[in-house]
């Protein structure tokens, strides 16, 4: 079965934020500040006209998020970067994946020319095998660039896939 | 002669500006938006508490300028980073390296594990040239993302230099 993924709609983001806040929080998988408030994660995660937020829904209940944009302004914006969360209960049901894998499409639908991860953190195999299953090189990894609160400082992938 | 490089003080927006813009329209060398206004790149250059922003100056003329800060929040805040401009009429008289050297030392003092520089444009051979002389390694090459108004498309390098 397959979650239903579609745009972030009005009245969202309590559940979304209920990930995200898990997600930081946890700091295993994000290099975001894990003391973000609310607001805060809006306003980063939340995309504008340029870039694309949506939920991953199963059975009505919102279990996964991402967003998508360009990686870069300027002559950068022909690239496209994209972020998946998923709630720690609904993973391992293939969530990750297809957030990948709507993302992926809706880049390649807006005429980019491929997609860039900017900062996997090497200890997250779930991420990291999905992404190269989807296609996704290892550019490089920036050695002990990410501080794990279990396995100390470990590296940060970067990953593309060029259309 | 060596430049002084000393901290961004009132009244040097403008001079800095000038650089800044005359960067970023040449399209050659930074993935900004080109078309940015005066305070858009005040926002983006002037660095808050965690980070700092310096200017070069010869003879009493600010002709290059570079701000410094964390890589990324939370788990990634031990990496540094940091960005140069230097002036097209005064290219090629050690700015450049004046600049690294000091935002490495600033890094260093600081705390920081190392610095980062995320998109170090291919085709820029001063900028990577001067960067592996100071130490930098080239992590990995996204290619084809920056598009380079004479050359087309060309890679962005990922450079560290760990302490």
């Amino acid at each position: 079965m397959t979650p239903e993924i579609r745009d972030l709609a009005d009245g969202d983001w309590p559940s979304v934020w209920e990930i995200v806040r898990e997600v930081v929080q946890a700091r295993e998988t994000f290099p975001y500040d894990p003391d973000m408030t609310s607001a805060e994660a809006r306003s980063m995660w939340v995309e504008g006209a340029s870039g694309r937020t949506v939920v991953a829904v199963f059975d009505g209940k919102i279990v996964g998020t991402a967003k998508m944009g360009p990686n870069r302004p300027g002559p950068g914006a022909h690239i496209a970067t994209a972020s998946f969360m998923v709630a720690a209960a609904a993973r391992g049901r293939g969530v990750g994946t297809a957030l990948c894998r709507d993302a992926v499409a809706w880049a390649r639908s807006a005429g980019y020319a491929g997609v860039q991860f900017n900062a996997v953190v090497e200890t997250n195999r779930a991420a990291v095998d999905l992404y190269r299953r989807e296609g996704f090189d290892i550019i490089g990894t920036v050695p002990r660039s990410f501080s794990h609160p279990v396995h100390g400082r470990v590296g940060l992938h970067i990953m593309f896939l060029e259309f």
